[in-house]
């Protein structure tokens, strides 16, 4: 008899992350000790040996709650128990930036890089799954602001140099907690994750439901891959843009500075309202603050050109056109 | 005293879309008798003639509820009252093809198509309004087919050589109703816009009312936003596609037919996607059934190419690599 459906849908995930890693080097999992990081930390600690890799197990101490330290040390236990050699934990100290959310995730990352870089780690794996996925999309709905924003988490990426990787994108948060189950392990439910003063807990306990109830179950799949594509579009653009600038900055009259109107001229609008907002962005206006509707005004300065004196974006920074070059400057 | 800030806004926004139409003609206006629609024959009767236009006014009779003929007729008397010469109604049939509401669109298009030929109309005017807009953005999210289905409604399209324009897409539901209400106007309130079994009707009262509980009372127009940046993208992303595909076809070994691998490995994932959709679809695979699942696998023909067999896609169609040129064709 194999293992349940469940545990070998996340092995099995586990297995292909693996495959694409360099054999030898220590991989490394980070565990809260919710289910999903759990089931992803039973399947590593099953899969890696079976490769002839070392697998290693990490657990964050945000130092939120009371006993955070105790509960550190569980997660701790039961990794070590699993197999996974070093388990440990580090616990950091979050700071206020950005909001508690956001603050919290920066001294995560730093922790986790950290010990990453010490163990010389090929990767650490993440528990985010479909569901996260869904509840990402749902929030860059609301900022509006474009694919990359819909783009939600990707499965891989490098962060101060060391690579992380969410094998269990395509599974969804019920197949973690039947395969934590399944393996007899009890998931710790993290208080936060019911808090309702977060957007994501309101996302996940009520906008996710109201739009499975009117769309139908399949919501949750339909936006992660939504994500998946719009991901590889926003790479595509910003690709085409990063090449058109370097055209708009050369062509005939390159030493006046700025960027040739011919040539945006020439672009899709996608294409050179990139362009318009890397120009922006690199002339002084701060990425957070330039909106769409600040880039539209440029782009009129392109193709709607009647003589406009100027237009001016947050930062001080004022988008200008003279003899065929559009210019940034301060005023 | 100048008019109500909402008839304002809505003249205002009718004002602007005839700025885009050529001068002396026709101008249309289609109206169910609803608040979007009537606001805008309103807007449109005022404003037309100040810009030494003709506007006329068209409502179709769907003939699906029990003096659908009468309430048509009073919809004419309205237009009529309020300046629009001429002002008729048109009966249609409503067949069943692709279910009740796509069967009502197909049939309406008809009837407008053919009354704006006969008037010689430059344009017919729509009155979906913001939160439409946001609607069709979360029916597309719920297809998760990518930026295309999220695009929404167009601002501006051609269907059977008629022009249709939606002035009103950067305003909400309520600014049409209070318009109609500071002219003392009644709007008629469609039975199937509280009818639960059209999905649209559930995603306005359920989808929407919880996503801005959770995510903010900014929610339909971050998707309206989201909904015009996506559409400049994939215009973007098609015109691209469209131009590798002619380039993949030629090649050095053109004569072989299909597509060169050298060219399509070439190309950014979003684009090559695009490429193979395209193809596979010329070929004769059902746009309708031709999932991104089916175009991925056919993807890896070309970046994934372990010695596949071919891949089978939906209408029979077989898609394989020989020679360096990937081939479609029926097995």
């Amino acid at each position: 008899m194999g293992p349940d459906p469940a545990v070998a849908a996340v092995r099995l995930a586990v297995r292909r992350a693996l495959a694409g890693l360099p054999p030898g080097a220590m991989t490394l999992v980070a565990c809260s000790g919710g289910a999903d990081s759990l089931a992803l930390a039973a399947a590593l600690a099953f899969e890696a040996p079976r490769s002839g890799r070392p697998a290693g197990g990490v657990t964050v101490d945000h130092g939120l709650q009371d006993g955070s330290d105790e509960h550190a040390e569980r997660v701790v236990r039961v990794m070590a128990s699993l197999g996974l050699d070093p388990a440990g934990s580090v616990a950091v100290e979050v700071g206020t930036e950005g909001g508690p959310e956001n603050a919290a995730r920066v001294a995560r990352y730093e922790a986790l890089g950290r010990t990453a870089r010490r163990l010389r780690a090929s990767a650490v794996l993440l528990g985010h799954t479909r569901d996260d996925q869904a509840e990402t999309v749902l929030l860059g709905l609301a900022r509006g602001s474009g694919a990359r924003s819909l783009a939600g988490m990707p499965p891989s990426f490098v962060r101060s140099d060391v690579r992380y990787e969410r094998p269990l994108l395509d599974l969804d948060r019920a197949t973690t907690q039947r395969a934590c189950e399944a393996l007899g392990l009890k998931p710790w439910d993290d208080p936060h994750n019911d808090d309702p003063s977060y957007t994501r807990v309101r996302v996940r306990r009520e906008a996710l439901p109201a739009l499975q109830r009117t769309l139908g179950p399949g919501v949750s799949e339909a936006l992660a891959r939504t994500a998946r594509l719009l991901r590889d579009d926003a790479d595509a653009l910003d690709a085409f843009a990063e090449d058109a600038l370097t055209r708009a900055r050369d062509g005939a009259s390159a030493s006046e500075g700025g960027l040739s109107v011919e040539v945006l001229e020439g672009l899709p609008k996608a294409v050179r309202t990139r362009v318009l907002r890397t120009a922006a962005i690199e002339a002084g206006s701060p990425a957070g603050t330039l909106a769409a509707v600040h880039v539209d005004d440029v782009d009129r300065l392109v193709t709607g050109w009647r003589g406009q004196l100027h237009v001016d974006l947050p930062g001080g920074i004022r988008a200008y056109r003279r003899c065929g070059r559009l210019l940034f400057g301060r005023p």
